[in-house]
């Protein structure tokens, strides 16, 4: 829990930000707490609660198998303070399992309300035949590539990715006149943290809305949904360790309130760890 | 219903397949039965079941807007003959709705079981800038394009649908040599029907397996779970009418049994009217 400092404050931050705390009464049930750490302009940074409703799945008793696909619903705002996580599964077969995941929290009224809705898919996977047709950009090696200097921001989140911005991060003026909407960087952790699930589903999160570049416009956004698709097990996450990822974001269509978002992450060595998409609304 | 004939036999079998009773005892849930005319080897056509689970929310008394994102899981066989819908309004906020919906079948045991569960997301849509960057690639007009023959396969969904393959629709021979795992289609309803977010919904399924064209091997596969966003509101959707689509799917990366695959669904004036990804499952 944010809360309980001491031995926890040895804790990677987020590690922190997934502590959760198994119910006695009902077997998938998990309290949490936002996390100062990743907190975004308004609220919490969605990848972190992405990362913690799919937490709840690889914390629960029954899990069979590793990540396979993500879905995470933002359907509420979510506040400052305790949440309770719920994931159950619906299904399992012989080698796959799928299940839902709720986030709630009290209101006002002290009920609970869900603010997330969920759902995940984990499996085991076998060695086959594989390829990718979607081949790592060729950019240049991160020890090549400046740091992002984030200076002391409201958004405490991004002070925990070390971001190398090779390509449209961020318009170089919020004059109006972007004309693209494709980021490219290295990315992890800035406090060293071996790789696993958690944080990779955070870290397809981790890019700029692409209206705000593409229009070189900082209109108000939200995520409403994201999905993301893990392509490696665990062991080979663990391989990459520390090492930088090369994420790469488009924005595809644009319309009426609303933009996609189609992500990908590659370790350095350009495996396809993940790839991911999500809808965002947009203002105006 | 699929056994409810003379005045059902006249509708189109798209909304013969959509057929929903809504139950007397509790909101939101209704009744449905597989259809023969979409069967496809071993169950019904995947993009069916996704448009059936999102017709759930488009036919609930409270739904607010349209449809804007579309996840559905495939979490086990769904057998021929009736199933039990339910889906839930889990958010409500001022212009926009958080949907869960399930399927379920009775089991051998007389007890429901999920077969498929899914999150919808719906919106009351504005208008605001918009812009694409996912342009239609350049492909000759429908008309010039010779339309796909089908024989009386096992699939009965296939003769649902007016496929016209520019590229790698299908691999020319079944001899493990393919290379490439993007299509280009121009598809429509086989019977003329006006488009609308269901058709669009089975529409984004509508794809040979990535894995049969890359291998040019036809191994076991299943989908596993699917994410569709539409772009384009019901009065852009009909306009469209029974005008055909452009339809484009890539391969991203296949690895231990799963493979993703990315799709796009254009009218045929080049508007970008849904983007969908999925994973799947195959064999070896």
């Amino acid at each position: 829990m944010s809360g309980g400092h001491t031995a926890a404050m040895n804790k990677h931050p987020l590690d922190r930000a997934l502590a959760l705390a198994h119910s006695d009464l009902r077997v998938g049930q998990f309290t949490g707490a936002t996390s100062p750490d990743y907190w975004n302009m308004v609220g919490p940074f969605g990848g972190t609660t992405a990362a913690v409703m799919l937490q709840a799945v690889l914390r629960h008793p029954d899990l069979l198998g590793e990540p396979v696909a993500l879905t995470v619903n933002y359907a509420a705002a979510v506040l400052e303070g305790e949440f309770e996580l719920v994931a159950v599964p619906i299904r399992t077969n012989r080698s796959t399992q799928h299940w839902t995941v709720q986030m709630s929290q009290a209101g006002p009224d002290g009920k609970l309300h869900v603010t997330t809705t969920g759902t995940v898919f984990t499996a085991v996977r076998r060695e086959t035949w594989g390829t990718s047709d979607l081949p790592m950009p060729e950019v240049p090696r991160p020890e090549a590539v400046e740091r992002l200097s984030i200076g002391p921001a409201r958004a405490a989140w991004l002070q925990q990715y070390e971001m190398r911005p090779i390509l449209g991060l961020l318009p170089a003026e919020w004059n109006g006149s972007g004309d693209a909407s494709e980021t490219r960087m290295w990315v992890r952790d800035a406090e060293p943290r071996p790789l696993d699930f958690a944080a990779l589903a955070a870290l397809s999160d981790a890019f700029f809305p692409r209206v705000w570049l593409r229009r070189a416009t900082p209109v108000p956004i939200g995520t409403v949904s994201i999905t993301t698709y893990f392509h490696v097990d665990s062991a080979l996450l663990a391989e990459i360790g520390h090492g930088f990822l090369l994420g790469r974001a488009t924005g595809q269509q644009f319309r009426n309130g609303y933009f996609d978002q189609a992500a990908q992450l590659w370790s350095e060595a350009g495996v396809l760890l993940a790839t991911s998409n999500q809808i965002v609304y947009f203002k105006e």
